[in-house]
């Protein structure tokens, strides 16, 4: 078990139990936590409800650190904002944190559709919650900001899916096999069953290279970006930026959570069809692409907004690619707020 | 050493002696062997001479097949075609044709200057070649022809560089890394004293992978263009083409070219000042980026042609990304001759 999560780094966070839970590909996870952490009040309408989903390797405590503050589209002070964790993720059920024997590479496989149910059952027992205002997330949190979407269309006005697709592409799918590899490759793997995730450092720092190629992006080296966040040479931020942020963390949830990531598609609602499972939409809908992102580029994203009836198509200007999820660039949260503060405001 | 290496896939081609050849980095390959393969004939003025190089895992016979051709613009039939193969890539000099002690690991280290240094004596030499009508060439085969073109200045009449950079960037640099780390990381690599190159086919496997993501690109998934290739599948393209192209290659051979890819720089001939070195060109030089490529993209290519005197800057067009190298898309063979007749007119 590593010690990277916990309150200590991304806290305050709280656990909802949400009972004995069926994944979708058939197993149980007893007494299920689901990881959150809730932001502003919840109005006596209960329609100032916002949920914001995590992406791949993030926890609450990022999304609320880039995403969430007053004056921001997504404001505490007008919203009622809760952050939920992924499954598997490292803060809610996981395979870092579940005893015997349904730990490690015995977790049960998740899928999209798991987080999705499991916070549609928090958020409807625990607060009565009716109707989300908003979805909003980036990456995987797309993919489940899509989910939410097609799974339950009456529940969601509005979804924002930000730099991710409804449907992972073949082309995705590849890239994070190329990190599943890394890690499954790594001698000290040995099945899952390590005894410290620092055992597998090195498949962590392949991880880390691998990200630091489609992650970022050309443009990103180009300018050397790297240097306004404070590296000496790309050797030097590759260690310093990459590897340090993969290092402490567990490989396991990486492996389960790519799993997911390569598995998300919505179009098994409409037996394979991506347009009538994206035409089955109610939300008003803006796709927010980052310009430059290698892993779910611009036009990929557009080709789906075009499914969706009245969808927004808003791409976030961005010399990062995928990584911009960080807010590295200049224009970045008000290009997300604009384009935020532009959906909520539409009558839905 | 690999069978695959050898006339039977790869010939016919020659082999010229060009001495004892002493490396940019300070070694000595004994008796050092180009191989090559020529087309046409060396006029009477010798004027009609044109220089193609190769790119990483090419050899003379894929550019001969691909580039080559009557009715095509590089024309047997008009010019005296030379292809020139990569010193250490396994049919000149390479680490896998060496006798100990400079075998596998111990052949001297190699830098693009070596080859056109090489190609130079060759030429020289063995035709009496005084001018290059043309010198082109793709991805490594770009970086060679950048090279000549600043090495020396008064020998291209004009230069093609394909999707390739005279100076490598930070971004390509750590992709090639990505695919060295996962030959180095293979178990069976053994400090590169494998026993025999197919014990590493995980190692190589995973290169095929990493190529898969990054040498092809979104589009070309999202297409399936794998499919008019004749596979079933991603996973059936990804085994049946990418590791069926990898798997019989010698791992110290891809290491080597990576290395020398990951360096390659023009502006070491200007202390550094790209501006310079390519403000020293003289032949005429049509940039030809590939649309959609991942690891020399358009718009860092055309960073190049605007600092180089009269360049043209010439895209072609692809749904394939850098890969589209081998020809894929229906219009590429069109858009190369085009582009290298419109420069092949050009008075130089």
């Amino acid at each position: 078990m590593s010690s990277y999560y916990a309150q200590e780094g991304h806290g305050p966070y709280e656990l909802h139990d949400v009972g004995d839970f069926v994944t979708q590909e058939g197993a149980t996870i007893r007494a299920c936590k689901l990881a959150y952490a809730t932001f502003g009040k919840l109005n006596a309408k209960k329609d100032n409800a916002i949920l914001v989903t995590t992406w791949w390797t993030g926890t609450s405590k990022i999304m609320e650190q880039i995403y969430v503050g007053k004056g921001r589209a997504l404001d505490p002070d007008k919203y009622f904002i809760v952050i939920a964790n992924q499954i598997g993720a490292g803060l809610s059920s996981a395979p870092n944190n579940t005893p015997s024997p349904h730990n490690a590479t015995r977790f049960p496989k998740l899928r999209i559709g798991d987080d999705v149910r499991a916070q549609h059952k928090f958020l409807t027992e625990k607060f009565g919650i009716k109707r989300l205002a908003l979805v909003f997330g980036g990456s995987m949190g797309a993919q489940q900001t899509y989910e939410w979407a097609v799974r339950y269309p009456d529940m969601v006005a509005r979804a924002a899916p930000l730099a991710g697709m409804a449907r992972n592409s073949d082309h995705a799918y590849l890239f994070a096999s190329t990190m599943a590899d890394a890690l499954t490759g790594d001698p000290a793997y040995h099945d899952g069953f390590y005894a410290h995730s620092h055992d597998m450092h090195r498949g962590l720092r392949r991880v880390a290279k691998l990200m630091a190629v489609t992650g970022w992006c050309a443009p990103f080296y180009q300018k050397q970006v790297w240097k306004g966040l404070g590296f000496a040479s790309v050797e030097d931020f590759l260690t310093g930026f990459m590897e340090n942020f993969f290092l402490p963390m567990d490989p396991n949830v990486l492996l389960y959570t790519l799993d997911k990531w390569q598995h998300g598609d919505v179009s098994s609602h409409a037996g394979g069809d991506l347009k009538k499972a994206l035409g089955s939409i109610k939300a008003k809908v803006s796709v927010m692409p980052i310009e430059n992102d290698l892993i779910f580029p611009p036009q990929d994203c557009e080709a789906e907004a075009k499914m969706i009836s009245g969808a927004l198509y808003r791409p976030i200007r961005s010399v990062c690619g995928h990584l911009g999820l960080f807010a590295v660039d200049a224009t970045y949260n008000a290009d997300i707020d604009k384009h935020l503060n532009e959906l909520l405001a539409v009558k839905a």
